[in-house]
């Protein structure tokens, strides 16, 4: 039977306020960067006291090691509907190339980037990095072995991690305001030599 | 005449000072991170008192984009050096991926990423970085097409920018800790690729 509206239970309304919190947190780092991003500020777009937030995080450490997973598991269910659409085959390369920019120069892209910079000099918060950033590049690479099976795995895998790298780097460029063209000129050139090498 | 010894002139201390700041900043940038580099530490580091520091720089802000230009001074005169070494033609092209690891992945670059990840968020810092991050790279690039001057510009200065944006990713790779081993096989197999892609 369907609750009546408005009258949720404790767990969801739990539930809710914690997704509001790293909701507001991914705006801030996205919007503020991570220096810049408080606890106050994160509760003020949040629409949560302080004192509630507490309940869930008891400072801006605990709430970022959560941002981290909460913004790759959206990262990750982004990348899988994009990956249900790839051709099969060695024609899937440039169509994968295209997708994995779009999954390393987005919004979400951004904040991880910030949280990631961070990390360098933050071990609590490379360690909450680091486990699940692999899970997502293993995801990805699993299910692109799995598409592009003509190749040797190894191959693959190497243009796979040639081009994560790649896109990280021109997600940089991006977020500093590298010209859009020269950026746009280097996407295809990458998107033709890497074809050329699983031909 | 050479000057007696402890004997500067008031422009000499006022550019130790000075430099002896902006080096305290990068050893800041790389040991705290950005977000935790402040002016009060690094005074402390530098040995300078928070007032003798206002007369050469009024707040973070103008200090942090001075160390950009001195940053990138110090980027491009060991890039100057490493440019003299190279051997001539495509012969150039490994060693010119080695030279441009060594450029955007050493301490000085993990400084240039944390000023330049702040710079997204940060108009003015953006402001400080972009024409002496651009300089840099034309500098670069002006080099290396006198040194491989087989090929079609356009493609030797293709190759460059997509050297330049994979090293950029490597290096934000090494920082967060990702395997050695990995990096090493896809610089290797970029050599490979860049090398056959000048033939």
């Amino acid at each position: 039977m369907a609750e009546p509206r408005g009258h949720r239970t404790q767990a969801q309304r739990r539930e809710q306020t914690r997704t509001a919190l790293l909701d507001a947190t991914i705006d801030c780092l996205v919007e503020l960067g991570y220096a810049r991003t408080s606890m106050q500020e994160i509760c003020a777009r949040a629409g949560v006291s302080k004192g509630a937030a507490q309940h869930h995080f008891a400072d801006k450490a605990e709430l970022m090691a959560a941002a981290v997973e909460h913004l790759t598991t959206k990262r990750m269910a982004a990348l899988a509907v994009s990956l249900d659409e790839l051709p099969h085959g060695v024609d899937a390369i440039p169509a994968a190339v295209d997708m994995l920019w779009n999954g390393y120069s987005g919004t979400l892209a951004t904040a991880s980037t910030e949280l990631w910079v961070a990390a360098r000099t933050d071990p609590a918060l490379r360690a909450a990095i680091r486990p699940v950033d692999r899970a997502l590049g293993r995801m990805a690479l699993e299910r692109i072995l799995g598409i592009v099976s003509e190749l040797p795995p190894e191959r693959t895998e190497t243009l796979f991690w040639l081009t994560v790298n790649l896109m990280r780097g021109l997600a940089l460029d991006a977020e500093l305001g590298g010209a859009p063209a020269r950026r746009k000129q280097l996407l295809e050139e990458w998107k033709r030599v890497a074809k050329q090498q699983a031909d």
